[in-house]
């Protein structure tokens, strides 16, 4: 392992970025300078920035760095996607403790590679610094617009709720490697001398895993309603949970929604492990975040068209705001829909 | 004092940025959407990034929040600057632990919108979130390029090397602010029960306080040079210190330097306080970091344009690659020009 003092600061960007080399036209200048330059020619962009604390968002114990690297770079990816946009261009900075070696950073990058090489991306820039305790990510993606982007604020009574993929299953994941952490500290601290190398039990629940620690955005879900002629009305990435960015649209829209239990995409592996947690999994499919799925609405004609594309999933319509959100039961009854997604500076205790 | 869970994380969002409304006609949505959407109109622009990390950054024993907002925002416009821009958003993004209340954060934004008024900046998005130990910023500024960007790399030989204001002073402000610190707590230690208030010693050194709490980038020095007709060759701003930046200026144009420690521009203030310490002055000019002063180069046929204006000093010129990078002192002895800047991520043990 090669310790990261021995390349310093400028060292070390210039051995991550040194092969670095912008592949879109908007990307006039990259890494190298005291700014990026890029050039959108006419068209509009879309910015997005998000921070990724360890300890809070992140615990390095089970999240290897090349996914870290991988999932930090979706997650911004994802809210260009909620805008109907195209990612074009990210900048990186990250602060670090000594406890990192040259070789980790690489992982690290080599993880943002891939996510960046996914969807044609730039790394233009960044800032690595060190840290005290401990590691700190912020990315800032940089995005093409479509010719209307899609906000928040445009839905309307009558129209269609959709959902890509599923929901549940990344929070689902997180409790498993939660609950096989445990175990392995556990077991360490019963037996400090039992050197043999610990499995946690993960067999089939590999989806589940692989959603909480390499999630992807929904970038091809753009494409098929942009192939299909369809524009949403509202869309936004679940990223805090469904409630959560349900109640974004409705608030925004000045709506209210009806959604289905029976409706909600839920996937096998997601649902066993709920069973098995002895929880219940519309909970989670409501309110377990990190799915990075899309949550949008569509005219009521689009109907068709909808249901013609694999992978979306039509969940309730958009009411009028005077009925408030409402989840109806597989048994029929109405509760009013809450946020109790992950909300890191609220008290939860 | 409000705690921040009371609020949670939207709750804080909204409460401090709902007065934020865009002011520049190239920002067309700002805060409230997955991402911000801007339109340059076929102009290029300029993206950088900062990351800053209390304890390794900033220390907010004696740091005030207001102007560590300020600070933050400053440091990044700099950087814009230097490429001869305008900056125009900022996205901000800040971890903060238990500890902070609300009226912290509105400190820290009053300075940030302070910063952003006095450039007519919009603050277009961020992020807020949690942190298990300290403060974490990140800011990413957007700015508007001039018509040809002033990369670091178009230096040639018999180019006058300028800098702007005076250099050293933020270092020495540290260092001020630093022995007070320990006098304030070797006073805590001695006499723990006298609760009278410690008043720092900062009389006739207020300069230097200020510019390491509160620095200020020179987009003044770019209309200046813009409206004398002056065209840089190459340009940075001083942030690792002089020694550092001159450097990547010569790297990257392949060049070398001489430069005269006769014509450092250094103020009063600084002088006094390195005496006061028993370190070298010009020590400090070179390597001191934290000016946020622009470095660059001009054509020497713009020798007297440049003596017109105000708060620009010429240190040297650049010379060909293989003279290498040379301080000659007051004494007429040369000695190579070494980055020994301020460097996070270097052991300097």
């Amino acid at each position: 392992m090669t310790e990261i003092s021995k390349l310093g600061e400028f060292g070390l960007i210039n051995h991550l970025t040194s092969d670095i080399k912008p592949k879109n036209k908007e990307t006039i200048c990259g890494i190298g300078d005291d700014c990026a330059v890029l050039n959108y020619q006419n068209r509009q962009l879309l910015v997005t920035t998000d921070m990724l604390m360890e300890g809070v968002h992140f615990d390095l114990t089970y999240m290897p760095l090349k996914h870290l690297g991988y999932k930090s770079a979706m997650v911004n990816f994802s809210d260009i996607f909620a805008m109907g946009g195209m990612p074009k261009q990210i900048t990186i900075s990250m602060a670090i403790s000594k406890r990192f070696s040259v070789e980790d950073m690489e992982d690290f990058y080599a993880g943002l590679q891939l996510a960046c090489d996914k969807w044609g991306v730039d790394i233009i820039g960044g800032d690595t610094t060190s840290s005290l305790t401990g590691m700190a990510i912020s990315i800032t993606a940089i995005g093409e617009a479509s010719d209307t982007p899609i906000l928040r604020k445009g839905a309307q009574p009558t129209n269609l709720i959709c959902v890509s993929g599923d929901l549940g299953a990344a929070y689902m994941g997180l409790q498993l490697l939660e609950r096989e952490k445990a175990v392995y500290y556990q077991q360490l601290k019963d037996n400090p001398n039992d050197k043999s190398d610990f499995q946690p039990e993960f067999a089939g629940k590999e989806y589940i895993i692989e959603r909480q620690l390499k999630p992807e955005a929904r970038g091809d879900i753009i494409a098929k309603l942009n192939a299909t002629g369809i524009h949403p009305t509202a869309m936004i990435d679940i990223s805090d949970g469904l409630s959560s960015e349900l109640l974004h649209i409705c608030t925004q829209s000045h709506c209210g929604c009806r959604i289905y239990e029976k409706e909600l995409p839920i996937d096998y592996q997601t649902a066993v492990m709920a069973e098995e947690l002895g929880m219940n999994v519309t909970t989670f499919a409501l309110n377990g975040g990190e799915d990075y799925e899309l949550l949008f609405t569509v005219p009521i004609g689009d109907k068709e068209k909808i249901e013609s594309i694999d992978g979306i999933q039509m969940i309730g319509y958009i009411t009028e705001e005077k009925y408030g959100c409402q989840l109806i039961t597989r048994d029929n009854n109405e509760f009013e829909i809450k946020a109790q997604g992950w909300n890191p500076l609220k008290e939860t205790k």
